[in-house]
């Protein structure tokens, strides 16, 4: 029995999509929170960090129904994500580091640019436009979320690897998928591990992408 | 006769559309003026504050033509209220109370969600996607406009109901219309009073939602 | 051998496209290296500022696969151009006046908004709907890139024709191709010219549009 038959793909792609989502909601709770948001901020920041890349990859994509559309679980999980978030940021004693917000936006990166390859390389994107639906899949939820917190996005201006981060791991999926014959779940998990893997050598060893002056 | 043939919803849900264009576009050309922006400014933000969450609901239910390209009726609406608003604001005894801006945005609000809940219901979504639906009809369009203004939305950060009076108009509607069985036109009817009603209490009794402080 | 045969007015509409493109990403790349952002900072703004105006367009009229969906070739010359950007803004020598910003901006509001008001006419869209997408091809780019690098656009408040010159490029165009019955061809160059040479005359002349003073 193959291991990529298209159910346990399915299923597989599934988890992946939730557990992505749950990450960034989280990422966005924590940012909206820093920013002094109400309630409906928080929230809004969360949905919109949660489900922005997806529905812009759809949207590129022109995927319907919306994937948070069709089944409105994932809808129903930021929501009590929100309402449980809310709960704990009223005590006082819950107090969020720079350092906690890393994690769940470091696999949430990995997860969903693994998930914006697939949809692609499976609607018969050219490997470019593949790549690039993964990073805005992965990227544009943090992107929204910034934007919509009066900032410039912190993946434009950090200076850190982050978008550079998926578009490696979109590669190598794209590589092992179609050069090297490996298949789809194989292609991703490598993609999640490669994207989450630099992300976190690139905060340990502090690295840093190209900058310059401009006078 | 019954109240709720085809023809009359429609007529109802076209006026309550018209208005509810208008009462929005008249808050975009007040912040926009407000911001100092031009004539250009000011145009494209009423534009985007009437026609910003009624586009993007009608992208997420993947409604086409959109509602005002189908008859542009609408575009030439907010384009003679702009030219009028720009005459208007040119002379100078024309003062712009921060109270005047909420009456417009109060009926647009209850007016925009009982649209987007009723869409959302005709083609089928679920309780939770039709009430979210109102709430991006009537909330997104300020959103929009206060991104233009280089503001963190009002709505996510002014400790007011909000969104959260268009969420329960909306699902006041929902439960009127399915557990109930009020006819649709009932059902937005309530919404608006809901929405815009809660909205008034909320600035008249200065009722505040939760917040807390992130140390 | 007529000269607007469809054939020809691919090609010419090909053309427009590919140079508005790169005019477009290089006033997004000197903008965000203006900003201080980082390399990926930079692609984005200045794929934003290239795709963006067009992908709304595209959006807004319901046309898919996207104009940079189908070939990618317009993406790769986007990316390349950032390359040899970022290479060339790396020398401290290099130097970004303000002045270099306007000439390519020029010529690209004035190639969208043809191409934006070609697409709509052909789409069947009203006169009003396909001047307004030759403005939202012409100016949201730019919007965007602007909103990306957190500035309120420049479009909107710097009281400089811009707009307005594409408004009046998509005129001409219409009034050509309908009343005056002039090829597609015909028409479009008019509307380069108009809009471009408006812009210029709008630059050289220091016009400004009307503004007024809020109390």
């Amino acid at each position: 029995m193959p291991l990529n038959t298209p159910q346990i793909l399915d299923t597989a792609r599934q988890v992946l999509e939730v557990s992505a989502t749950i990450a960034f909601a989280l990422s966005g709770v924590l940012k909206a929170a820093h920013k002094q948001l109400d309630v409906v901020g928080v929230s809004v920041v969360a949905f919109m960090a949660a489900f922005g890349g997806g529905t812009l990859r759809d949207l590129l994509l022109d995927n319907r129904p919306f994937f948070w559309a069709s089944s409105d679980h994932l809808v129903w999980a930021v929501m009590i994500l929100c309402v449980l978030a809310i709960v704990f940021l009223r005590q006082k004693h819950f107090h969020i580091t720079e350092r906690a917000m890393l994690w769940p936006d470091m696999l949430g990166l990995g997860l969903f640019t693994a998930v914006g390859v697939d949809m692609a390389t499976e609607v018969g994107m050219s490997p470019l436009i593949s790549v690039l639906m993964g990073v805005v899949t992965g990227v544009f939820g943090g992107v929204l979320r910034d934007v919509l917190c009066g900032e410039i996005p912190q993946a434009f201006k950090d200076h850190q690897p982050y978008a550079v981060c998926a578009m490696v791991g979109g590669c190598v999926d794209l590589v092992l998928r179609q050069w090297l014959g490996a298949s789809e779940t194989t292609a991703m998990l490598a993609c999640v591990a490669a994207t989450a893997g630099l992300r976190a050598m690139a905060i340990w060893r502090k690295w840093r992408i190209p900058s310059w002056q401009v006078e």
